[in-house]
């Protein structure tokens, strides 16, 4: 295992040492659990905005902490999830009196250890809602992962939550993203977590993972190595049906890098993306192409589609100030 | 040879034109060759800030052109220099009267064809001037290489002249930046150019390229893989030396992914430089972390110090509106 680190048991902690020597002037750790928090928590009379999970999806999901997104992001170790201890400390530093919304993915570990949080702050009177994301079409018909799709409802979320909205609004503009996001991911090689040190998997040199989560999980199926177009097509196809996304539709696009592949490889995806929007009649109403939610060093991509109306819009270009996500 | 790509040739162009289809808004192709210019030129009264050099290295060079940094890039093949043809159809596309400044880095095929590309255009009665980097420490005592350092000689450059710095003016300041700029990379794993078909180089398991070029040419030596912090503390104090960087100077700092690291990998260097820093009483005056100049799927880093005055801080300050960089 050849990675840029020191000692294997603390890459979160050494990495988010990291971040606040970048973001400490606007955001700051909690003394007593790995949480990041805006400076000024708990920010005043707002919705606070909460997420949490693994590590090792850098920039997300520290990197959106900020005016405007989160209010607080709980560090797990690398793709595990943060105990509830934890969680439960990110709410009580984040609660204003407006109650708290906890965004998370669909997975086990984290649905078990923020139900739990939930639960242990309304005893003590915080008014919680949970929201949680499953917009990974690759994942299957039913049980879907939440992957890349999740910033959307992080951007929105927040925006939400910055111009005053209630719980009960923020809870239902998150629902409604994930309800109108689609992501489909794919990876030709995979990661190696450093406390295991052995590949997530293995693949042949003409093989690749279609449909593969954001931890290295296995997809629909595994298909052979094919130009990228041809795999785009089959992923856009995919994720345009489901929903299904129609001729006239706008959209965000989100290509986003799993962590190893070329910038200009992402951007010959975008190209076949939106060749394939415009042959729709789907509009695009801004790109966003980049690595925004990886998996350590895993070669692969995901497209993600979210169906956007005024109100989405609005949120979505609404400012923020956060390390990996800015608008102004 | 696995990639995200359909035919091998074609990457540099099906790249273009997927960035097109993302900035088509603000920026062009030429017609005549593959350059990309800002959409308004020549920009009216204003020295042109023209670049180019392969292409490999996305989001550099052409995610860095538009208002306030560069007004054209000349994109070769990939990590290939672009033909005089095309840098001279670069230049007379950016003229506006006051001048074009070439930039480019410290290579024996750019510096060639920048050069005739230069003399024809002087032919024309075209005002050009030229300014190669030469920041990298990792390259050897002389005769270096210009690496990612480049990304502040754009943006300050690009800066001056839109505050309307004469080409005199503009070039001085571009060579200012670059006698002020120190880079060394490391690399523990090698890319492969698509029309190769191969890896620039190999190392075993233990070992780590130790001042790495951005095509992964050969750096200082090489070396056996150690703690993060080790290594950086190697590569910084080389990086201190050479300049020198003295107690109470005030610095930029890029912490620059060369493709294949983790972002959270690029946290924790940033974390062991921060601490030098700080123990030298050498002040940040901005950390710039993520990949801002990579080569293909190369693991590997690199660090960049720029020592800036206020002068230096105001330009990197000053407004920017490209794809891989706003400041607003």
């Amino acid at each position: 295992m050849k990675k840029f680190i020191n000692d294997p048991m603390k890459v979160a902690d050494e990495m988010v040492e990291g971040f606040l020597a970048m973001r400490g002037d606007s955001t700051r750790k909690l003394e007593t659990s790995r949480v990041i928090v805006r400076k000024d928590a708990p920010a005043a009379n707002k919705v606070a905005v909460v997420t949490g999970g693994g590590s090792g999806h850098e920039p997300a999901l520290l990197g959106y902490v900020g005016k405007g997104m989160l209010d607080a992001v709980v560090v797990g170790e690398i793709f595990t999830s943060p105990p509830p201890g934890a969680i439960l400390d990110a709410i009580k530093a984040t609660h204003s009196g407006k109650g708290v919304l906890l965004l998370l993915g669909n997975y086990a570990g984290d649905k078990m250890n923020f139900q739990m949080a939930a639960d242990l702050a309304q005893l003590e009177g915080i008014a919680v809602e949970q929201s949680i994301a499953d917009d990974d079409v690759g994942s299957g018909p039913s049980d879907r992962r939440g992957v890349a799709g999740e910033f959307f409802i992080w951007k929105i979320t927040g925006a939400r939550a910055e111009a005053g909205g209630s719980l009960q609004e923020c809870l239902e503009v998150s629902k409604k993203v994930n309800s109108l996001a689609r992501t489909f991911g794919v990876a030709i090689s995979p990661c190696t977590v450093p406390a295991k040190g052995t590949p997530t998997f293995t693949l042949a040199e003409d093989e690749m993972e279609y449909g593969v989560g954001h931890h290295g999980e296995a997809g629909l199926e595994r298909i052979k190595t094919m130009p990228v177009d041809q795999v785009v097509e089959r992923m856009a196809d995919a994720i345009i049906e489901d929903l299904p996304f129609r001729k006239g539709d706008e959209v965000a696009v989100l290509i986003n890098g799993l962590g190893a592949t070329p910038v200009c490889e992402l951007y010959i995806v975008y190209r076949k993306v939106k060749q394939m929007l415009d042959a729709r009649g789907i509009v695009v109403f801004r790109p966003y192409v980049g690595e925004y939610f990886t998996a350590l060093e895993m070669a692969g991509f995901s497209i993600t589609l979210l169906k956007v109306d005024a109100a989405l819009k609005g949120l979505l270009a609404a400012p923020c100030d956060t390390l990996a996500h800015q608008v102004v």
